[in-house]
This record gives structure tokens, sequence and C-alpha cells, in this order.
């Protein structure tokens, strides 16, 4: 069994700091909050440089160098809606430590970036969605399909693909909750990969709230088969339910001090 | 859905104020428990008075009309090897809020107590186990099946029976804890009840591990269709597991207080 993976979602443009820091190409804040993620345990960064139309190119190449280059070529998770910048990312990334991550497609007008992915050796992650959240799973599951023919006619392993149930939030979508983590019990089943983005689910609650909402959830999502996740490595709770669900699923060897390992 | 429902353990002979009480017949420490672990959200009390050869009956009768006649008449689960003090208790036994639960049978010598709860109309809880612990889940299924049958025998409705697939200590069988998840899987999918003595899965865990381990493997049996356990509901992060996991599942509604409720 493998360990589960964390994706670490802290280098994203919606925070002002790392806005201001890729416009001026400022080194210091994104390294920072790559450092503080890899040391607290996350096996791949997600660099999102948001719909990055000017300059995408140019800032995805000097981030991915940039953090490749002072923290031991770590793996990233390509995002931006600019497939241009993927593409450039791509060509300056060191794949010695994994591939590059192309974040993401989906069954929608994105189902090309499952050809990119293909094209460049690259994983991808493939959100089950086409217009909006998928009404039920019949329709994620369908999503799934398209998008598993579309990356097998291109040729590329089903391992490199990440499946994305789309985590919907508990505060106003509560009744729907079981049937994400169905779904990934069944692509589970699939042999399939699966990852997510977590904090959807507390999205609105209090702050001290989030992180309980998003640790159990992880847990019986992990319980479901759930391989990965895009989320926060630093929050001390989401290491406690990863860490400990890696144990009771035999993921990882019990040690006495496996909360601190 | 139905909420999870936490059979409190706190009052059991192996506790030497318990003990203690139970030998003097000293309401205090039993009714202090009994009230703090109602407090916490314990739906029914376990109350564990040990082999019991000498007085069993008289006790369990003093310990059934103290407790409920000074907590509302809190549902209890009679728990110890004396089948006659079972008896005794459940003859003075208030069935207001609930049927006694009869703490337990087995697949071997203690079969007979599934009849025992049939003709009393009472709870039975099934421990999936015959001679020491299973060596599989086709065995543990077995078990379940066999003491299925007789209770259907009996004329028992299955409601009434909750089966215990035997939680494992991670500490020295990790390898086992996944089969045990599944036989909940398989009992839940079976349409069954199921509970189990969840501290059972920590011990010999450093003590600030036990509720973490405890809280997480909860939170995936949960996930299994585990609908109760034999547990100390004053334990805090055994409140937030199952608050936050029985929102996660829809038993209960959101409120942004839900784990002040």
């Amino acid at each position: 069994m493998q360990k589960f993976m964390i994706i670490g979602e802290r280098i994203h443009c919606i925070s002002p700091v790392i806005r201001k820091a890729l416009e001026e190409r400022d080194p210091e804040p994104i390294l920072k909050r790559a450092k503080e993620q890899i040391a607290a345990g996350a096996a791949y960064l997600d660099v999102n440089i948001g719909p990055a139309e000017k300059d995408g190119e140019e800032i995805m190449q000097w981030v991915v160098q940039l953090i490749q280059s002072e923290c031991d070529n770590i793996p990233l998770a390509l995002d931006t809606a600019n497939k241009k910048a993927i593409e450039a990312g791509i060509k300056v990334y060191n794949r010695s430590k994994g591939k590059p991550i192309i974040n993401s497609a989906d069954a929608g007008d994105r189902i090309d970036n499952i050809n990119l992915a293909a094209a460049n050796d690259a994983m991808c992650i493939a959100l089950c969605a086409k217009e909006g959240i998928p009404r039920d799973n019949d329709e994620r599951m369908m999503y799934c399909q398209q998008m598993l023919e579309r990356a097998m006619e291109a040729g590329m392993d089903p391992e490199d693909l990440l499946f994305d149930p789309l985590f919907l939030v508990i505060k106003g979508m509560q009744e729907k909750q079981v049937e994400v983590l169905e779904a990934i019990k069944m692509m589970s089943e699939m042999g399939l990969k699966t990852t997510g983005g977590l904090s959807n689910v507390s999205n609105g609650a209090p702050k001290h709230l989030r992180p309980v909402l998003d640790a159990y959830t992880l847990a019986m999502a992990m319980m479901c088969g759930l391989t990965s996740a895009i989320a926060n490595p630093c929050d001390p709770k989401l290491q406690e339910a990863v860490k400990t669900c890696d144990i009771i699923l035999g993921n990882t060897l019990y040690a006495d001090s496996y909360l601190e390992l």
C-alpha cells in the first residue's frame, strides 16, 4: 500500500502575498511557503498562477525553476487555465523526483489537457465535471469514463490520472457529501487514483470548525480509497488525520512516535 | 438516517472505584459516572459487574434500579458472564426509554444469550467470535451468520442484534485493522446493526495517542456503516469524531454550533 499523498495548496495566486510575489518576481514569499509545506510532508506542491493571460509562460517558467532549484526538485502541479503557460512550465521542469501534474482537465472545455499530459508524459488531475457541479454520481462517473477513455486513446497510463470527484461544501450541500464519498469508492474499486480540493468541504464554516470538518472528511474519504488530496499540509489536524489513517490502513508501519515522523 | 449511538463504557468493575462501589452498594461513584456519560451524550450505559458469581443477581438488580431511578430511566446494557444476574436485572429494568441490551452473546459457549434476549424481548450484542480472535473475515462472517440464524429461529427481530466484529489492537495487530473495517462494511451491507469496544484499538499505545487512534478508527468505521460503539462519551476527541461524521453522513443536520449541541 502507498502512503497518502498531500499536494500542498498554499502557493496560490488567490493569496495577496503570493499574487504580489508572482507579479514582482519576488522569490522570498514563494520559497517560504514552499519550504514550509515540504517540511510538513507535502509530496507535491501545487503552483496556481491564476488565469495568467499576460506573461503566463514567463511567470510559470520563473516559478517552476525557482521552486525546484531551491527545493531539491520537489515535484509540482502546474495549475492555470493558460495552456501555453503549462507547456512552458513543463519545458523547464525537472523530473528527477516525479512527473509534473497538470491541474486540471475536465470533461468539458478542458478535456484537451489530457492530451497535453499524454503528449508531455505528465500526470493530470481529471475533474469529474463539465459545466458546474455534477447532478449525481451517474453524471460524475460518466465524466470519469469519458476522461479515462480519452487518456487511454492518447496512450496514457491510467496511473497518471488523478480523478477528482469535486468535494462539495457541507454548509449548503450537506446532503451531497455521501455521494462524493461513494464516487471515490467507485473510482477506487475501478483501480483509479483519486484526489480533490479538500478545503471546499468546510467553505463558509466557522474558522475553528474548518480543520475538523476537513480532517474527518479526509478520514472517511481515505476509507473509500482516496489516494491524494490538494490540501494544506501545515494544518496539524490534517496531518493527524492523514498519518493516523495511513496507520489504520496499513500504509505506514505503526510506531509510538508515528505522529512526529 | 439515525444518529450514531454511544454506549457509555465507564461503569465497569475493572475500575477500582466502581468495583468498590458495587461491593459496598455505594450509589455516589456509580451515579456520578452515569450522569457524566449521559451529559456527554451517551444513548445507553453499559453496566459491567464482572463475573459476579456471588451476589450477582442482587448486585445487578441494585445497580439497574439505582441508575434508572436517578437518571430518568436511561437504557442500559447488562454486562456480565452471570446469566442469572442478567435475568434478574431485566426483571427490574424499566423499558420506557429503550429495551435492555444483553452484553454479550458469541458464537461459542455464550450463544444461548441470544435465546435469553429473545425470551425477554431484549437486544443483544453478538460478538463475532468463538474461541479467541477470528482468523479472518470468512470466520467472522460465519459466526455472524450462525448468530443471526439462531436469533431468527428464536423469533428475534434482527434489528435487536448489534454485531460486534471485535476491534483489534493496532499496536501488534496493525495488519488486521482493514479486515475489521471490511467486516463492518459487509455486515452493514446485509442491513445489520453493528457495535464494538472501540478502545481496544488503542490498547498499549501512549496515552496521548489513544484518543487519536480511537477517533479516526471510529470515523473510518462509521464510513463502513458502524451504527454504535461501546466507548467513553466523555472523551472530547471521540465526541468530535462522532458529531462530525454524523454531519458528513447526513445523520444530523449541519449547524455552525454542531460541536456544542
